[in-house]
């Protein structure tokens, strides 16, 4: 049983100008690797139609699953909508539930909703509403694409209302020996361990601290018997 | 005047895993800015051959200049040196001076020399190295590609050493009006006003502070005179 591929396109020229550090990416990737969904690709693109349909199309084709973040605010380089209908050639227009989802609330708010709140009600053909309790303006999923906020605290809104929808692999388990030798030590045993087990994924990080130098032993896969069995053997080489 | 384009490639299981938090995206952006050349795409990939090949060369043709974080270490999974050498074509091999500069630092430091810390000497053909002078362990340049280690000292200084032998474009500036109103109350004039300067980009980005809603405006371009004067009538509309 292997697991479901995802991708990530990343939508915002704040991110590729150095302003804003993205944390969707993260947060995205942890949240996956709970559920057995294996983050396969991240890629992160301006606010350019012809950049986001191109990154779109590339990915919902190549992977089981995509998430975008960011552009569907109300402001005019909010570009995300339009791009993700213009990728699937399908219309977009104000949907009628989005339209009174959004006049409710700011009804409540005692603010007008104006042209550009309305904005936030265009949505594709075909698409289904992602929820937003935060802010109310909706996501969507059209096919396997589902287009979020970029703002932290509502993409994380979003991704909890999607992942229950998505069907994961058999947990993708991780285990870590932090060993206080460098890499060039360990590297011809760990190699070897590596090639004992080959269903498994062992990466090392090399860190240092207070000038002695560090690595942290990742092994990664499925099967949690031979991830003890490989465990051990690690503990007993290094630990 | 244009500005040159940058892509970077991020090589890391551990970045799409979620165990770690990548920061050398958002340094390099930042860096990028300064000397007015513009990142336009960044890709994270896994360790994967097939992924680092594709990745790599859709990207070096596509933009100016490529950087790429990750895998040039002396473990079984650092893999970056030969998938490089695999997407250019060349063959790679230990080099002489890589060898002599890595000989050098482990008899100082009393370490052996061994098989895995030689094949950190492992450099696609036709490369320029990139001085390391945290580790000694270089990092290399073929044709446009900068090939950098991922640990984010490391590749800052890598960074530091390719940055002056590229040529940048007009300074990438950019100015930001914080104001204490929502985005959907500001679109209308922002956005009348992004249309009067094409030839600006503006931003604007939503946060929430104790409850109410702000939003940062930012403008960016090259030419200050512009920047100046939109940047006047934004202050007019919303300060």
């Amino acid at each position: 049983m292997t697991n479901p591929t995802a991708a990530m396109l990343v939508i915002g020229d704040e991110i590729l100008s150095g302003r804003t550090r993205d944390s969707n990416m993260h947060y995205l990737a942890g949240e996956l690797t709970r559920i057995g969904i294996r983050l396969a690709e991240v890629r992160v693109v301006p606010d350019d139609s012809a950049a986001i349909v191109a990154g779109v199309n590339a990915l919902r084709t190549a992977y089981d699953t995509v998430f975008t973040s960011g552009g569907i605010g109300p402001t005019h380089d909010d570009i995300t909508a339009d791009s993700i209908a213009a990728a699937f050639g399908v219309p977009i227009s104000h949907r009628a539930d989005a339209m009174a989802l959004l006049a409710a609330h700011y009804d409540r708010q005692g603010l007008p909703f104006n042209e550009a709140r309305q904005r936030m009600a265009r949505i594709p053909e075909g698409a289904r509403l992602i929820d937003n309790p935060v802010s109310i303006a909706p996501g969507f999923s059209l096919g396997n694409v589902h287009v979020m906020a970029g703002v932290p605290t509502i993409f994380q809104a979003m991704v909890a209302s999607v992942l229950p929808g998505l069907t994961g692999g058999p947990p993708l388990l991780s285990q870590t020996l932090r060993v206080m030798r460098g890499e060039g030590e360990i590297a011809a045993d760990f190699g070897a361990l590596a090639a004992a087990f080959p269903e498994l994924q062992m990466g090392s990080y090399p860190f240092s601290l207070n000038g002695a130098y560090g690595t942290n032993l990742v092994i990664r896969g499925t099967d949690p018997a031979r991830l003890d069995a490989a465990m051990t053997r690690l503990c007993r080489l290094f630990a």
